[in-house]
């Protein structure tokens, strides 16, 4: 099996080489992955400006293209140009923190699964939550996002699918509560800022918004991550709202 | 009517300046949007540096606040802190551009819109098609947009909704063939990188792809837009593959 391995944190991230470690044996794992930290970045891609590459060799584990550029630009690129054809699995992680509720549509852990998907293969995001009052474990959070791959694997993740995995924040030698196949939450959090001004007058504005796994309905990832369960979620880039679409088809436009 | 005008080409672009004469007169218009240019930003968002603001006037047409972010940045921050209350309409545009297709998961444009909708507007994202055959002009551009816009709201746009326009590029004195509410095509484009060396033999990519509005279903934004059309798409931000879901669910997880 030819795997790329990607993620948002950059290729040098503990989150990426722990789920390494735990995949390597499942065939043979090509690592794309940026130079440089990307949380956050959502779907963006790099047009204007070259994507500058090197080949670097990560904690005697593995040798993998650092690319200056995006999440979607690694998996672009190695999918078009550094891999010998179409993996036949693109995994993205392991994301230092959470991809549940709305941050979804924010992560660009998720954006290079998505980006994998929608040039033709199957894709898998993994992310960590992170919680301060738990010691953060990478190479145990990894175990745990394997033992989910390997049952999205059973499942028969196909060609152009989606499916994000986040592991709760356990700790020490405690489990998971399970695993959950769960929808997205798109409750709204608050953003809130704080306004500062410069030395030279002008103003300047830092969020300082408190993500937390908040208010939401049973059957959300939120909850379930919540509750310590891992969770499994099929995501789709098809943007349209077809109920809406086909509301307004019902109209008369000229 | 509250308006909060943004886009992803900075708050200086022609396509910006020249949506707000065509919308000034539907209410009072603030205008939020970046300090310099975001395209292919997709849903990015900054969260640990400040957002640098500075009050600018353009063109002596009107004063707005750049932020020194992304357009969800410019959103959020004039949804939080600079507006005095929940916008009654969010527009996000005119973007250098068409997002069609694909393309919809890379704009910053987009992501404005979906951000703003997300937090509780109604949402308009508005995009001119450019073709290198015909001279760009956005005042003409605009005027199409304003029309469309006209139709978005009679036909009843909500909090939360997010419609999705593209202007067809126009030969002067000509006319947009119609208006068409379209679903978002989602057929994969070729990407094609070119490799070269830089002078310490480091190998570099340029993004070579050329986006064309090319084969595709008939009842697709791309399809309309080629054919001279002004698109309508209704979109929306549940990432969730509810077809997958239902269908994993079935099966058994522990």
């Amino acid at each position: 099996m030819l795997i790329l391995l990607t993620n948002d944190d950059g290729i040098r991230a503990p989150g990426l080489v722990a789920l390494y470690r735990e995949i390597r044996d499942l065939g043979e794992v090509h690592v794309v992955a940026p130079e440089t930290v990307q949380s956050a970045s959502g779907h963006g891609i790099t047009l204007d400006t070259p994507l500058l590459t090197q080949r670097v060799t990560i904690e005697e584990t593995f040798t993998g293209t650092a690319v200056e550029g995006r999440p979607a630009d690694c998996v672009k690129l190695a999918m078009a140009q550094i891999l010998p054809r179409t993996p036949d699995l693109v995994i993205s992680g392991l994301n230092s923190g959470a991809n549940v509720g709305i941050n979804v549509i924010y992560s660009g852990t998720v954006a290079a699964a998505i980006e994998a998907a929608f040039l033709g293969a199957p894709a898998i995001a993994a992310s960590l939550h992170l919680r301060s009052d738990i010691r953060t474990d990478y190479a145990a959070g990894a175990k745990h996002a394997r033992m989910a791959i390997d049952r999205v694997l059973a499942a028969g993740i196909k060609p152009g699918e989606i499916v994000s995995i986040n592991v709760p924040a356990i700790a020490q030698r405690a489990k998971p509560a399970g695993m959950k196949v769960v929808r997205q939450c798109t409750r709204p959090w608050v953003d809130t800022y704080e306004e500062r001004t410069d030395p030279r007058g002008r103003k300047y504005y830092w969020n300082s918004s408190v993500f937390t796994l908040g208010e939401t309905e049973d059957d959300t990832d939120v909850a379930a991550l919540r509750d310590g369960y891992i969770t499994i979620t099929p995501l789709q880039f098809d943007l349209t709202h077809h109920l809406m679409l086909r509301a307004w088809q019902d109209r008369e436009w000229k």
